[in-house]
């Protein structure tokens, strides 16, 4: 009786069947429904459990999905999709073959816009919004934004256009103070004085042309319909101030936001951890970073850490922790982020980057402009390199090799286990005179004894990992592991070629003049990847052996374990060898 | 006798000596200095007489170069230039081994910052203000900045951070309503606002933190002087609004202010353009564009066209006149752009997104997540793809070929001439079902009558356009022209591949099977371009065909004239035909 509600609701029809008075029951059960399936089916917990009363409003107030409905980032919208006819499906959410973590307009026609990265929402909401209004349709169009979402470049772009057009737009800011870490920068104060009236007016919101109103509490599910039926009458762009808790209704996740952003497996009666108790295992990569930039740091007094909103997930954190005054989360600002480094290493200050590789997209122009034509030695880490996993096509890092390699003056490095990205990360400190982006995945390394003595890297030079016959392996990063795996009784050669850029080209020259064939494995895209330097390498030099490139083929890569995802695309261990045993 | 301040001043250390009552004077004869030159030797001309007053007064205040002065987008610096040493060379500027355009690390100190692209200043500053508390030095870090500028993105996340620190950071609103074209978005009208008074405080700038002053007169040496000075005594973050008129002090210049950003040659008395009295000449590529859409939107109402503030450089402007409520300019704001036109595609518009090739850099993930991902048939044209010449390192557009090929869903094209980029622009409207970006040079093409028919091009067909032997050149996009010149006298086959994605594969067999070698040609970075995309099917379909691949080297190419840069790189008619004949 208790859970019939929710159970009778398979679209936003039967929602608006209901009466307004049972709302907020509605809401509680559809709180415990995404807590009994994330806690067993693990995903992101908190931001969608803060705008359960919201989701609802919304879908009660407006006619979606003729009225466009699009959530920023995306990991908020699990609400929405259980109430838009996906909750059968729910306990698939960001499995192989499952529903995907994130909206996803092929999923769903309530999914009118695919995201993933933050920051899109505005300008997608006002270019339907515009749409609409040259095909002279009456429709609305909610963008849904959280506070550290709407701080970057990106939204203030489309705040500024939005602000001089008369679409039909409503910005919901879902203001709880945090994105994944805590909320940073000035706009993120300028609205916490707003929500304690200590601002005075006029807004910047209505500084940019936006009627505004609130802040609202937006766990008030009257309060928010009434404040939404108000506002569907008001013509042009709008701003919704809504103050929420990220967690709320599960009070371990509202007093731990950050570890219950994507907490894992979670009791859902007590909200406790459900912790591994695996034996010794090799550490995170980004733990290596981590913990190695607070060792370099404490000895060269010239390193700084600089992260866009991801202390957490970077693990930057242990440098914010220990040395403060040189370690800067910038917000979900990219662009800043980059060229902020730039500016500090003209003045000598040795900047290490630390961005996901997906989130690096953002700054490409940065990269180019600032850093690399004026040969600054910024050091990028980029983090969440080749396939990440359940996040899937948005968040994949495997263009990384392919859009930096023709950037002049880079170095591109990537690790193959914990002691090279410390060894690395130890050698760019020392002084390079130019940049270089190191990539490394996610998740754990290979090796339990990861912390050895700092030795240097010869920038340029790869490794012979195994001699054999008639057939060399060449291999980036971490896919070292399945290629080992897969070569483990053939007779054949096996280097970690190391840097994508500069080729060790002696190296090239005695594979290609004592092997016939020469295959190069990486988890980045085929097109323009590693793959492609050895085949721009051979041309220049006319050597005739066959190439073979294995990579991430020419398509979106969509979610799945990264195990799982690997063999989609043929890079695991018995697939290799299948190909490999080919060329024997 | 009158022209004695300037002629003495070789940098800012005299100009300190100078009494403040005759910096009036030296304001009149430096503007006269830059009108002369830039009357004959070409350039950028009104940004730089706008800030005449102000480059005297920063530089008369601040302690130049130990406090650092960044000039954002850079061609509002000639004056800077002047001032700091590169008086008697300023008549190179913009040619082949002549001063650079832009500020330019390696050639002043006082060149703090390498710009080209706009927006990037305040990031740099900070960058360096943090980096002087972190060593404590005391130093002023002042970025000069446009309100079209400031409008970006990346300048709002530069602010964003800076108000929360207590850096010692001073930003000089250079505001004067234009970028290029006019400027656009809600915060010029809220700057509008704020010069009539009619705008209620708490200030926008204010709200973020900042101490703000101002609106001051620009042209009024003596009180941006007195303003400086005391804003030298405040500490954290600050920014000073000044008003200032591009063109200032020669009227046409100032009466037309989109005609004399970069006039050409003019005479310097009158202000009249030297108009060259050519025979009938072939179109430029962007005026074929703009045409073109004009032509189609007329037919077709579900096209749109969107320029990131480039309505005059990319010709959308016949389009804004003609059909406004369909073609937008959304200021410098590159990411919002494309977002807004994959939000426009999801409700069946057809989107022209025209924006320079080295701009799109800016938007590179939007491309990826936005648009691509979702298969968002948006229609990216791109300008100034290849070399662009004067402009230089931060503008040549040669990277785009690479950075898009590794996109999964993208078809890209380039035309080898007019007729070309009118089809595929018929071809692309006509209904994709996957986004297209055409990309095409700066200047002039190659055909008087380029208005012909429209005529449809087969998605991924190349085409033959000479018969040979042994020898295959397949070129892509205008490069055509060098290749066509190349081979003249020479029995081999050439052809334009059109399409770098999809490849004509049917066609590239064929040509693998009847010819020795392939030499390809692009104006595109050798690394991962088109030739790259050569090189990866040969090896997918193990062709041992010696294969030679022509481009942009891997270094940044300076400025120049594109000729000039052309041979540089051997991507000249001549050049190409000696690499031509060694494979015969």
């Amino acid at each position: 009786m208790q859970k019939s509600l929710l159970s009778n609701i398979n679209s936003p029809k039967e929602l608006r069947l209901l009466n307004q008075k049972d709302l907020p029951l509605l809401a509680q059960e559809l709180r415990e429904f995404i807590i009994n399936i994330v806690a067993t089916k693990e995903g992101h917990l908190g931001a969608s459990l803060g705008v359960v009363e919201l989701t609802i409003a919304l879908h009660y107030v407006f006619n979606t999905p003729t009225d466009q409905l699009i959530w920023d980032v995306g990991h908020q919208a699990y609400g929405h999709k259980i109430l838009t006819g996906r909750k059968d499906n729910f306990h698939t959410n960001r499995q192989l073959n499952g529903i995907s973590g994130f909206p996803k307009r092929e999923e769903s026609e309530y999914d009118t816009f695919g995201v993933g990265h933050s920051s899109t929402s505005i300008s997608a909401a006002l270019g339907m919004a515009i749409a609409s209004q040259l095909k002279g349709e009456n429709k609305q169009h909610i963008a849904v934004i959280g506070d550290a979402s709407i701080a970057s470049g990106m939204a203030f772009e489309g705040l500024n256009h939005a602000g001089v057009t008369d679409a039909n737009i409503l910005v919901i800011l879902n203001d709880n103070a945090i994105g994944i870490d805590p909320s940073v920068g000035a706009l993120k104060q300028y609205l916490t004085n707003v929500k304690k009236g200590t601002q005075k007016q006029d807004n910047i919101f209505e500084a940019l042309n936006f009627d505004y109103s609130g802040p609202i509490d937006g766990h008030d599910i009257h309060t928010v319909i009434s404040e939404l039926e108000r506002l569907k009458t008001v013509k042009g762009p709008k701003l919704l101030h809504v103050i929420t808790t990220k967690g709320k209704g599960l009070k371990q996740a509202e007093d731990n936001q950050v570890k219950y952003h994507a907490p894992g497996k979670f009791d859902a009666k007590t909200g406790d951890l459900i912790v591994k108790t695996a034996s010794r295992q090799p550490p995170k990569y980004q733990d290596v970073f981590g913990h190695t930039i607070v060792e370099l740091a404490k000895q060269n007094k010239n390193i700084v850490g600089i992260t866009p909103a991801m202390p957490t997930g970077s693990s930057l954190k242990y440098m914010m922790t220990e040395i403060p005054d040189r370690a800067f989360d910038v917000g979900i600002a990219e662009q800043h982020a980059v060229t902020m480094a730039a500016g500090m290493a003209t003045q000598g200050l040795i900047p290490f980057c630390n961005i996901y590789s997906t989130f690096l997209q953002r700054a490409y122009d940065q990269i180019i402009h600032d850093v690399a034509i004026q040969k600054l030695p910024v050091i990028f880490c980029l983090d969440r390199a080749g396939l990440v996993g359940e996040d899937g096509a948005t968040h994949h890092g495997v263009f990384d090799l392919s859009y930096l390699r023709c950037i002049p003056n880079l170095i591109i490095f990537a690790p193959r286990n914990e002691m090279e990205l410390r060894n690395i990360m130890y050698t760019a400190q020392l002084g390079l005179e130019q940049p270089i982006a190191i990539r490394y995945p996610r998740g754990r390394g290979v090796t339990i004894n990861w912390k050895q003595p700092f030795s240097k890297i010869e920038i340029g030079k790869g490794v012979a990992l195994k001699t054999g016959h008639k057939l060399a392996i060449l291999s980036m990063g971490t896919i070292d592991r399945n290629v080992t795996e897969a070569i483990k009784n053939l007779n054949v050669s096996h280097y970690d070629m190391r840097f994508v850029k500069p080729l060790d080209e002696n190296l090239l020259h005695t594979i290609f003049k004592t092997h016939d064939t020469v295959i190069t494995a990486e988890d980045n895209a085929i097109n323009g990847g590693f793959g492609s330097a050895v085949l721009e390498f051979a041309s220049e030099n006319n050597y005739k052996n066959t190439i073979k490139t294995l990579g991430v083929p020419d398509t979106f890569i969509e979610h799945g374990s990264v195990d799982e995802l690997q063999e989609y695309v043929g890079l695991d261990a018995d697939s290799l060898n299948i190909i490999f045993r080919r060329f024997l």
